[in-house]
C-alpha cells in the first residue's frame, strides 16, 4: 500500500489556494475545481510527463480541461510548480501566490483556460462545454503522425457529456485508434441550475461508453490508489475512459451546495473553509514532477513555406487537366488541385466530414491517407480536432459543405480565441447550388465570419481571414495562400464550373481585389459566383443601354486600407456609384464596403443586391438567381437604376 | 401470415416514380429513397393515423424525415395519394405525376423537405442533418400537452447517426418520457464519400440505443412483417428505436453502386431500371389510409394576444420588487418576469440549456413545471426541439448564454427556413459578463442573425426579429413583443444590473428606436449595455469638453425604413455625424446604420466604436471596456475626434 502523505499535503495547499484566489477574484468556480483536485494533483504531480518550465516542449503529455470552469485547480498547481507562462521569446515563471491574480485584467490567469493569451500549457480555449475531447483527439492523432509517445488527458464533467460533441468525438477516437487519449469524466453529480441528469450517471455514462467501444472504469475520484490504478493502466486495444464519481466543494461544506456553482465564498466566509480543510500540511512536500521520458520530436514551424506550384501540373496530377485546358472548371475542385499539391508537405493534415467527394478533399485524402482524418458527419468534433492538431503543429485543412460548418460556429469561435492555425473550406456557399434547396447552401456564414476578421488577436492580426475565389486561377493560389497565412481562415468555394478569368501570372494577397474592368457608369463589386453573373450584366448593360460599369473582385476579407481607399476612388471615378452583389445574406462584401464608404471622405453612394429571400429549390443556378432577383437582368435593372439616379 | 400483395404493388409503383421523378428534376437522391420504400409504404399507407386531404390536422400522427436527402419516397407516395400542400387559406390537392415536379422552381417538392413553402405534410424544414428527432421530440412533448394520443415517427440515416445532436435527442427522450417518438434508423451501410463507419453499424447503434435507455428491434427494413412487428408494438417505459438494416438502391442494380450518392439515373438509364423492377401491379392497389383515430384538438392560433402586464406586478410575482422600486435591474431579469406573467398563457413553453437560474427561465420552470422543458447542457436538440413544439402550436422561449446558442446556428438557419416561431433569448451578451471571459460572451450573434433579419420568408415578413433591450422596462416590452410577433425572434439580454431608463409608458415596436438625447454635434447610436455606457460619456463630453452629443438606442433589428430615415436626419442635424458604439464584433448595428447612410441622399457619415479584439478576462465591465477600448474615455475621446473633423 503506498503512502500518499505528501500527495495530501499537496491536495490541502491547492484546496486553499483555490478558495482563496476565487474570493480574491470575486467569481470562479472553486467548488467545481475542488471536485478535482485529487485528479489533477494525481497528473499534475506525477502522472504527467512534462516540463512546467518548458511547456512548449512537443514530447510532452498534454492535459486538455474540457470543463474549463474548472481551471483554478490547474492554475492552483501550475502556479506551484513554477509553471512557465507567457512566449517563448519572452517566458516567465510564475509563483504560488500568482494564482491570486485570477481573472485580473492583466493576469494570464483567465476566467476559461486560453492559451492565446499567455498559458502555453493549454493547447486550446475551452469554456463553451463539450469541445475538449475533439482537441484531445487532434492532440493524439498529431503525436502518432510525430512518432512520439505521449498521452493526452482530458477531463470532462458530467453535465457537460450531454453535449453531442462528446460522443462524436468517442466515435472519432475509436475510429482513428488513438489510444493515447485518456478521456476523465468528472461526475460530481452537480450542474448549474440543477442536479445531473440521470442520463449522465456515473452508470450511465459507462454504459454509454462501453456500448461506444471504449474501456471504460469506474473509481472513486478521490481515492489515490484508484486513481493511479485507473490512470496507470497499460494501453489496452480500446481507448480508455475513467469515470470518476466526485464531489463537488470537496472539503468545504459550504460550497458543496448544490446553490454554489460558480459562486466563490464571501470575504468573511474563507477563514471558517481554510480552517475546515485543516491545518496545513508540510509546504512544498516532496512531490516531484515526473522525468520527461519520451524525447522532444523535432518539429518545424507551422508557418509559410507551402507552394502549390502551377495549377496546370495540379490539375493533370488529379486528372482534370482537361478542364483547366478548356478554362472550366470548379472552385472547389481548384481547392482540392491545390489541396492535393500541398500535402507533399508533411506538415499538412486535411478533415471533411463525409463530403470529401463534394468538396474535392478526395484527392488528398487518396494520396495521404495517414495524414487525411475522415470525421464523418460530425462537424463539431471535426473542427475541434482540428484545433488540436494544429496546436500540435500540423496544418490542418478542414472541409465541408459551407452550410455545414454552420454546426461548428462555436467550435470555430473558440478555435478564434484559441488563434488556432486551421484552415477552414465552405463549399457549396451561396445559392449556385441551386436544386438542393436553402439546407445546403451556405448564406449567413459571411455575417459571422467578417465578425472574426473585424477582431483583432493580441499579435494585432485579424482572427480569421476571409477568402472568396471566384474563379480556379484565384481558388488555386487563395488556397496556397491559406497555408502560409499565420490563422485561421475560411475560404468559400461554390459548386459550378466557371470560366478560368485570371491569368496564372496574378497574385493574390490578404486584404486584395482585382479590378477587372474600367467602367465610367458605375461600380460594380462582386465575389466567388456571382463575378460571373456580373460579368454577363456588363455585357447587356453596353449592348443594350449604352452603360460602362466596371467590375472590382473582391477576394478577401478585411480588405486592407490600401485597397478599401482604392476601391472608393474607383466608385468615385465611376459617378460616385458602387453597386455591390452578392449571393449571400447582409454582412459580407456589402457591409463591408458601405461601412467604408460611410465613414470615408469620399461621397460615394453604395448599394447593395444581396440575398434577402430564404431560398427555394429550382433546378438550374440561372432560375435560382431569377427567383431571388439576383439574376443577370436583374443586376441590369439595379445598375441601370443607380445610374439613373446619379444623372 | 398476412398478404402484402397490394403493399408490393405500391412499393413497385413508388420505386418507378423515384426513378423517374429525380431524372426528371436532374438531381436528387433515388438511392436513398429506395432504401426507405418498404418503412415509407408501411407508414404512409397503413400505420400513420392522418389525413392526406388535411394535413393541419391536429390530432394526427407526423413523420419527421430527418434524413431529408431521401424524401423523393415521401413526395411520390404523398402524391399518390392525393395529399394536400399550399396553405389553408389555399389548399391544393396533388396528383399522381406531380412528383415529377421535383425541385422545380414552382414546385412545393423542394430538394429537401420544407413546410414552409407548402408542403404541411412536414413539421421542419430538414437537409442539414441530424436534427429531425429532437423536432419529433418536441412534436412529442406538445402532444402531451395538449391530451393528443399521437404518434410521432422520425427516420434517422445511419450515416447521419454521427451528428452529436442525435444523442442529445436520444437523452432528451428519455429524460422527458416521450414515449409518442418512434425513431427509425435507416441503415443501409452507405454514405456520401464512404460506406457508413464501423461506429454506426446496425448492432453498435442498437448498442449506443439500448446503453441510453431505448427499447430497441433491429428489422430487416424490407420485411413487411418485421416492420409491422416493430412498428405496431405497444409502448412500454422505455422509448422505442427501430434500427432497420436496408438497401440503398433497393430494386434498382444500378443505383445499388457506391458512386451513386445523390445522383439520379440518366435519361437513357431509366427505362432498364423501370424494366428491372419488374411489371407494373395493379395501379391505385386496394391501400388506404387508416382511419383517424384521435379526435383533433380544439387549437387556438398560436399568434398574438400575449400580454405581460405591467413590471412593478410581474417583479413582485418573482420576488424582485425591490429591485423594481430601486430601478437597477438586470435585463435578463426583466425577460425572466415577463417570461413568467405570460406563463399563465397555456400557449407558452419554455426551454433552458441548464443555466435558467442565469438566464431567469427560473421563475417559469418553477411556476409551469410542465410547460417547461430542461434541456440541459445541449443546445442544438434544444434549438430543435422547441421547432417542434412551435410546429404543433405551442410559443416556445428558449434561453441559454448568447454565447452558447451559437452551438445551435444551424439549427437556428434551418428553424428560420421552416418559418418556426420560435423566440431565443441570448443572455450574458457582449462583453460586459467580463471576469468569465471570451469563451462565455455572445460577440458574433449580431453578425450571424442580422443576416436572417434582413431576409424575408414567403409571407414578407423578416426571418427573424432581433430585439436588444438596454434596460429591464424595454426588457420586458420587447420580450412581451416577441410573444405577439409572428415568426423568429432572438432578444439580446446582459449580465449587469443596469439603471431603468424608460418609464412604462413607453411603447416598443418591431423596427423601431428611441431618441433619448438630443443633441447638436454628434449622434451617438447605441444599444443594450452600452447605452449606458454612453450615457456616461454624454455627461463627461458636456461636462468636459462642452459638447452635446445626442443619442439614440436602436433596439430593433431590421430598422423599419421610417426608423431608418429619422436616425439618419437626426445625424445630419447634428452636423452629418453619427458615430455608433457596440460591444460586439461588426455586423449589427454599426453595419445597419453605415450601410443605410451609405445608400441614402443623407451626406451624413458614420463611424463605429465597436469591438474590434478577441477579449480577455477582467474583473469588472468597466475594466473590460477599458482594455477593449470601449470605456467612457474611448468613446469621450472617439465623438471628440469625429466632432474635431467636422469642423
Amino acid at each position: 500500500m503506498a503512502d500518499y502523505k505528501d500527495l495530501d499535503a499537496k491536495v490541502n495547499q491547492l484546496c486553499k489556494q483555490i478558495v482563496r484566489m476565487c474570493t480574491a477574484a470575486g467569481s470562479g468556480h472553486p467548488s467545481s475545481a475542488l471536485s478535482l483536485v485529487h485528479i489533477v494533483t494525481a497528473l499534475m504531480y506525477r502522472l504527467m510527463r512534462y516540463e512546467p518550465a518548458n511547456p512548449w516542449n512537443a514530447g510532452a503529455d498534454r492535459l486538455v480541461l474540457s470543463e474549463g470552469h474548472a481551471v483554478p485547480v490547474v492554475y492552483a498547481a501550475y502556479c506551484d510548480l513554477g509553471g512557465v507562462v507567457g512566449t517563448q521569446m519572452a517566458p516567465s515563471e510564475l509563483r504560488f501566490d500568482d494564482a491570486l491574480t485570477l481573472r485580473a485584467a492583466d493576469s494570464v490567469l483567465d476566467g476559461h483556460p486560453n492559451p492565446a493569451i499567455g498559458f502555453p500549457f493549454f493547447d486550446s480555449a475551452t469554456g463553451s462545454l463539450g469541445q475538449g475531447l475533439s482537441t484531445a483527439a487532434g492532440l493524439a492523432a498529431a503525436a502518432r503522425l510525430d512518432g512520439i509517445d505521449k498521452k493526452i488527458y482530458c477531463i470532462c464533467g458530467d453535465g457537460e457529456s450531454r453535449e453531442g460533441q462528446i460522443w462524436e468525438a468517442v466515435d472519432f477516437i475509436v475510429d482513428h485508434k488513438l489510444t493515447a487519449v485518456r478521456a476523465i469524466f468528472n461526475c460530481n453529480g452537480q450542474a448549474q441550475s440543477d442536479y445531473v441528469s440521470p442520463q449522465q450517471s456515473p452508470e450511465m455514462l459507462a454504459g454509454k461508453l462501453g456500448a461506444c467501444g471504449f474501456e471504460v472504469r469506474i473509481i472513486d475520484g478521490h481515492d489515490w490508489e484508484a486513481i493511479f490504478e485507473a490512470l496507470e493502466a497499460a494501453p489496452g486495444e480500446k481507448p480508455l475512459a475513467v469515470v470518476a464519481r466526485t464531489v463537488k466543494g470537496w472539503g468545504v461544506t459550504e460550497l458543496k451546495q448544490h446553490t454554489y456553482h460558480g459562486k466563490p465564498l464571501k470575504a468573511d466566509q474563507v477563514e471558517a473553509a481554510l480552517a475546515e480543510l485543516g491545518p496545513e500540511g508540510e509546504e512544498g512536500a516532496d512531490v516531484r514532477v515526473a522525468q520527461l521520458q519520451s524525447p522532444p520530436a523535432a518539429t518545424r514551424p507551422a508557418r509559410a513555406g507551402f507552394a502549390a506550384g502551377g495549377l496546370a501540373e495540379a490539375a493533370a496530377a488529379v486528372g482534370i487537366a482537361d478542364a483547366v485546358e478548356a478554362k472550366m472548371l470548379s472552385t472547389r475542385r481548384a481547392y482540392g488541385a491545390a489541396l492535393n499539391v500541398m500535402g507533399a508537405d508533411d506538415r499538412i493534415v486535411a478533415l471533411d466530414g463525409d463530403v470529401k467527394n463534394s468538396t474535392f478533399a478526395l484527392w488528398f485524402a487518396t494520396n495521404y491517407p495517414d495524414r487525411y482524418f475522415e470525421a464523418r458527419i460530425a462537424e463539431q468534433n471535426m473542427v475541434s480536432a482540428a484545433v488540436g492538431l494544429a496546436a500540435a503543429g500540423k496544418v490542418p485543412f478542414v472541409s465541408s459543405f459551407g452550410k455545414f460548418l454552420t454546426r461548428a460556429y462555436d467550435q470555430i469561435e473558440m478555435a478564434a480565441i484559441s488563434s488556432a492555425n486551421i484552415k477552414l473550406s465552405g463549399s457549396h456557399c451561396g445559392v449556385s447550388l441551386a436544386a438542393d434547396g436553402p439546407s445546403q447552401m451556405a448564406l449567413s456564414d459571411l455575417g459571422f465570419f467578417r465578425g472574426l476578421a473585424h477582431s483583432h488577436r493580441s499579435d494585432g492580426d485579424p482572427a480569421c481571414r476571409i477568402l472568396l475565389p471566384s474563379d480556379a486561377v484565384s481558388a488555386f493560389k487563395l488556397t496556397e495562400l491559406a497555408a502560409n497565412i499565420n490563422g485561421m481562415c475560411y475560404t468559400r468555394t461554390h459548386r459550378p464550373d466557371v470560366p478560368i478569368i485570371y491569368d496564372e501570372s496574378q497574385t493574390f494577397e490578404v486584404g486584395g481585389y482585382k479590378h477587372l474592368e474600367d467602367g465610367e457608369d458605375v461600380a460594380i463589386v462582386a465575389s466567388g459566383y456571382m463575378v460571373h453573373v456580373v460579368r454577363e450584366a456588363l455585357a447587356v448593360l453596353e449592348e443594350q443601354a449604352g452603360l460602362s460599369a466596371g467590375l472590382i473582385d473582391v477576394y478577401s476579407l478585411p480588405l486592407s486600407e490600401a485597397s478599401t481607399n482604392e476601391i472608393l476612388q474607383i466608385g468615385d471615378d465611376c459617378r460616385g456609384q458602387i453597386l455591390v452583389v452578392e449571393d449571400n445574406y447582409v454582412g459580407g462584401v456589402y457591409d463591408e464596403i458601405a461601412a467604408a464608404a460611410a465613414g470615408s471622405d469620399f461621397g460615394v453612394r453604395v448599394e447593395g443586391r444581396v440575398l434577402r429571400a430564404i431560398p427555394k429549390s429550382a433546378r438550374t443556378p440561372e432560375e435560382t438567381l431569377a427567383l431571388l432577383e439576383l439574376g443577370v437582368s436583374d443586376i441590369v435593372a439595379a445598375t441601370q437604376k443607380m445610374f439613373d439616379q446619379s444623372e
